[in-house]
């Protein structure tokens, strides 16, 4: 295990400069009002191909050498990795296989496809993942980059507090939410070394909660394939994230389902922003635990904002 | 007519520093791509209350002697504007009072109420709208602040430009879309001066084209209640905004309800913003117009992005 650096952060930083925006941080009186806190917003869902990911794509795409880079890059993923890393290496010029399972959404597909990479498709399960995606590396021996237990992607992910902090002075607390910990890693990550005073804290879906019960236990909790709407927060730790989380992390707290669309939905009324579902879960969390938060300044991860405008989770009310 | 000059627009940049957000610019390599541009969307979405008009109805509000604002401010407006008025006096402490028809949405008139507001309701026609606003104000003694065609208000909105030129180097237009005439009339007083080689273009429903004919014919040309998707752009040119438009102006075009919704959509999708029809009317101009803006820097007013999420116009597509 190859445990990230703040110098790997630092490098990383230099490195995607180009290839991702510095995105903004938005606030909201009436948010601030509704929780007593000083909420401060960074955008990533007005990132480069719709999510923060894109940080750890383009650093770990950047840092190949030639070599490796013209061999391409692949990747297991039916969600916003699978479109950075196609994005990130549309930039780069070198090819990018993604594998998909058959019954993932069109958009999805058509997403990285978008962005000049090839979906290779497999059957919805584990196994064929597995054997679907080793026939494609060992065919084009293009370079593995997991969606986030990658020291690359960890140290990309990184950079997104390190913008935080140079835009918002004085903040207590960072909350960010959690799925398989890539964006709460890279944050540990930053902030434990340029800003150690501030607590992190990771928010997730009561009904995919194995990181919470993970951290309460002390070992990694993998739950198979749990149901939430907060469709990026599905997948489990690895050794990697579970470093940052179990050293780095103040707390973890849950929020339902009903709590992750009400927040969802406050959130495009009231700030003017698409977001998906899981970048509402902090705000849900930080409404269910108003006195942990009340009288703090508190970055708040917006993560991504690839949804589909057509299945509006309130459509269906 | 009391037209506003320049330093009107800065004294008002300063009084309104407090009140209103400078707006982020956005960019989107996608749309650039499509579009043959270089687009800069100044996303007034994101502006205190949800709309540019938090700027024009700042300015009036603060601008007024402790004697005048202890009376209150009051306006007829069912739209952004008076929103932003209530707004502005609940962060002076003073009352608002906002006629609008009774069968205005229900979101509106929260919206005001929302931020201190009083709304007085009337019926739904040009008589019984002034009949009772000229009750409200006999019997407060309220100062009026019209929506557009007023000097403080559009010395308030040529601030977001002032932003913009700073913010964006090198622009070779702006585009905004066009009801009133406000914003783009505060545009002109603002470039005209400051960058008076940048083009100014206006936007404009093709179902409620009076500005883009009125341009043509050389003066006001006011419809009877046209009917748009891009609600906030459906009244006329008054005296002041067409003295802006009609000297400062290069073109007007227009776009269909169709390539309005599409526009819009299109930028929540790849620039994961909320915003109203009326702000989308600008891209999709210049779409119908790619010649016009092809090889061109061009900021974008993006005026606001105060919607019925349960009633976006794809929904009943």
């Amino acid at each position: 295990m190859e445990i990230p650096t703040y110098d790997d952060m630092q490098a990383a930083h230099e490195r995607i400069r180009d290839h991702v925006h510095r995105t903004p941080v938005l606030t909201s009186s009436y948010l601030d009002e509704l929780t007593g806190a000083n909420l401060f917003f960074k955008c990533e869902n007005l990132q480069k191909a719709g999510a923060f990911k894109a940080r750890g794509a383009s650093n770990a795409v950047f840092g190949l050498s030639d070599e490796q880079a013209a061999k391409g890059v692949a990747t297991h993923s039916s969600g916003n990795h699978g479109t950075c890393l196609s994005y990130a290496a549309g930039r780069r010029g070198i090819p990018c296989t993604v594998v998909m399972p058959r019954t993932a959404p069109q958009a999805k597909k058509d997403a990285v496809r978008g962005y000049g990479g090839r979906v290779v498709e497999c059957e919805p399960s584990t196994s064929s993942r597995e054997a679907v995606f080793a026939e494609v590396v060992a065919e084009s021996g293009a370079e593995f980059v997991h969606p986030y237990n990658d020291p690359r992607v960890i140290a990309g992910q990184g950079t997104c507090s390190a913008e935080l902090i140079e835009q918002v002075e004085g903040l207590d607390a960072v909350i960010a939410p959690i799925g398989g910990g890539g964006m709460v890693s890279g944050t540990c990550l930053t902030l434990s070394t340029a800003a150690p005073d501030v607590r992190i804290y990771a928010a997730e879906p009561a009904q995919a909660d194995d990181a919470m019960r993970s951290f309460k236990a002390g070992h990694i909790i993998a739950d198979d394939a749990p149901e939430t709407i907060a469709d990026g927060l599905k997948v489990p730790l690895k050794d990697l994230t579970w470093h940052f989380v179990s050293n780095h992390v103040t707390d973890i707290f849950t929020a339902s389902e009903e709590e992750i669309v009400d927040a969802m939905k406050l959130i495009w009324k009231r700030m003017k922003i698409v977001m998906e579902p899981s970048s509402a879960v902090p705000l849900a969390c930080i409404l269910n635990n108003k006195d942990v938060f009340a009288g703090k300044r508190v970055g708040v991860i917006i993560t991504g904002g690839n949804v589909d405008l057509d299945r509006l989770p309130w459509m269906t009310d």
